[in-house]
């Protein structure tokens, strides 16, 4: 039998991956979950998008452009000017999910060996993608107990060698919510600059900011313009996450011929996402105000919660729907897989992502979990009672 | 400003692209192009694939399982199963379009600078993939005189050594619309078995077989099960090439839990498309009856037409919807694109993919372009029209 190559073994498996066969064991023991392991939003799609789907009348389903439809880019021109990001249609290259564009960027920017560097905990895919194009992550630590602010200069400088192409960021940030300050935006446009850096800048989670801080997109930042490459997604601000419409966004012209070679290979992107994301940015401004709103007190809740249950801290997180709690457990690996296969409470259980998954560096994180909010308050406080009282009886809790 | 990947500067840029410039000023000068280039079918998608997306009843368009939905994968089964194709549904791995799974089982199986043997002429973007991949393609050249038949097996022994791991092939072919023989199909899982190498066997044109001849999947060879890696997709057989529906399908499971973590990192396939991939399984004989006796005629008038006109030859393809003619001129890529910016007839010209992006030997097929049957016979009546005109007056004109 030939066997499989060196890139696939070294691929990550999921820390949440692993936990699905407990949790699908959980649900045949009929025991209920209260998922706050995936960023899956349980909001309704804009009616907007299921009434342009509705009406689709083609005939033939066929390609569309490799870099998706003029009418689509032209409409996110419009959106994105919304937030103070001048393009034009030519900018913007629409991708199957975000996570295309990430690996487009990636295979693009990178060489084998090359080096990016990215504050941690960090979404775990972007690693993924980095061993898919042979490039290499260095990380940045990030803490819980500084918030998870951007860390000093110097740090970045310290891990800065003839091998490193970039940083990545992700703002507001997956998994941690934090939000990038004007002085840390300029902190990486300094540095991107001296040493003539990519910055891939994932975006995605731009709606959902909470604390009137400014949103600093990398496309603010003034003179590294053919330096950044902005991904996004629809996704998460739609809450369309199945119909894989993302977008990669550059000034820098080569880049994007380089882009299109990637997008030409893989013929287009997904036609009737194209025609759903485009009918979603004529939402109405009350969808996206009831969106927030939503979030706004899912988050409030979510986090007085936390904090209220002994021996848990969780920072505010200003942005995305994410936040990285403390817990007073010895590993959170196992903390979770206990929830799922040994612990229920009338009934219920909690499923939370392992922090582990968003660290590169062994041992870190290891009693902290990544909880989405992105179930009705409700739900929210009932999990909040269920982790209180599987914190009560889980038998590797660790005093501080 | 920081420089691209020195893989994305070896990325081959289809010889169809570079044509696409001259195409738009075609048209803009009013001038009605005959897509003969591209593999775009005509025919309608099935009623009950627009049927279903008209009836789609959900509230949030939520990701779908990386390996894609359960009952997409149960219906799969038996559709193969008519093929005498025995697969269980874990066999079967949704992915994005049939591009996603070549490009993930290059990565899966295939180390940077290992070798993959393929018969040339051969679709482009296979090419693309193995760059991704950092993987190289070594070709077996098959030749117009022959037309198209698989090489002896001593050809593949010559170019099989420590660092090869994989033959493809495309059956029936892109671009040649040869149908492999059983005794070919044999000679393959020979070499295969020998040699201990991966299978990619790309069978996307399965419903476009004209001759009576059987076809041969890979997955009917036998003592190869490990080896073989079926690559498919929708889009051709249901004209749904804008819904990115494919699949990557092996018995060889551990090569599936590699491939899978290459499905985790980008989430998920299409949701919309699974849906209309779904709903097409169930469109009725007539239909499929239908596209075959469109495309048996085509085929006909197509092949006809080539070998009437003085000086052209096409072998007769038993599949797909393609051939590859040799015409009198000195060079294809000069030619299609004279036919473009230069020639016109009554204000209407010919768009043809010259076959040079189908060889990796440069001077291979020079004077050879692939043509595509996706028009309706009164237009590929006028292109060969057009076709014969064009060749009275290109001054690269040459007489064997």
């Amino acid at each position: 039998m030939p066997v499989i190559s060196k890139r696939a073994v070294e691929m990550p498996k999921s820390p949440i991956r692993k936990l699905v066969p407990l949790a699908d064991a959980a649900k045949r023991r009929g025991t209920k979950i209260y998922h706050l392991n995936i960023g899956q939003p349980d909001l309704s799609s804009p009616q907007e998008a299921m009434e342009a789907l509705r009406k689709i009348d083609i005939d033939v389903l066929a390609y569309s452009p490799s870099d998706g439809f003029l009418s689509l880019r032209e409409k996110l021109v419009g959106y994105y000017d919304q937030y103070q990001i001048k393009l034009s249609p030519d900018d913007i290259i629409i991708t199957t999910g975000g996570s295309e564009a990430v690996l487009f960027a990636f295979m693009s920017c990178l060489n084998p060996g090359d080096e990016i560097i990215v504050p941690e905990p960090a979404y775990a895919n972007y690693m993924a993608f980095a061993i898919s194009a042979g490039a290499v992550i260095r990380t940045v630590p990030t803490s819980i107990e500084s918030g998870f602010a951007l860390p000093e200069l110097e740090e970045f400088e310290a891990l800065i060698n003839e091998r490193t192409r970039g940083i990545l960021i992700c703002n507001p940030n997956n998994p941690t919510g934090y939000l990038y300050t004007r002085k840390e935006m300029n902190r990486i446009r300094d540095i991107v600059k001296k040493h003539d850096l990519f910055l891939f800048s994932d975006e995605v989670y731009r709606e959902f900011i909470y604390t009137g801080s400014p949103y600093i997109s990398a496309c603010h930042l003034e003179g590294i313009e053919q330096n950044v490459v902005l991904i996004d997604s629809v996704s998460k601000r739609y809450s369309e996450c199945g119909i894989r419409i993302g977008a990669l966004i550059t000034k820098n012209k080569e880049l994007r011929d380089a882009v299109m070679k990637f997008c030409q290979a893989r013929l287009s992107p997904p036609l009737l996402g194209q025609i759903v994301a485009e009918a979603s940015i004529d939402a109405p401004r009350s969808y996206m105000i009831h969106t927030y709103e939503e979030y706004i007190e899912r988050r409030n809740c979510l986090i007085d919660g936390l904090n209220k249950i002994p021996g848990v801290y969780s920072p505010i997180p200003m942005g995305a729907f994410y936040t990285v709690a403390k817990l007073p457990i010895d590993d959170s690996d196992k903390f979770c897989a206990w929830c799922l296969s040994e612990f229920e409470y009338e009934g219920e259980t909690i499923m939370m992502a392992p922090a582990s998954g968003f660290y590169t560096v062994p041992g870190r994180g290891h009693n902290e979990v990544r909880i989405a909010y992105v179930l009705k308050k409700e739900d929210l406080q009932r999990a909040l009672f269920l982790l209180g009282k599987a914190l009560e009886q889980y038998p590797g809790r660790v005093e501080e």
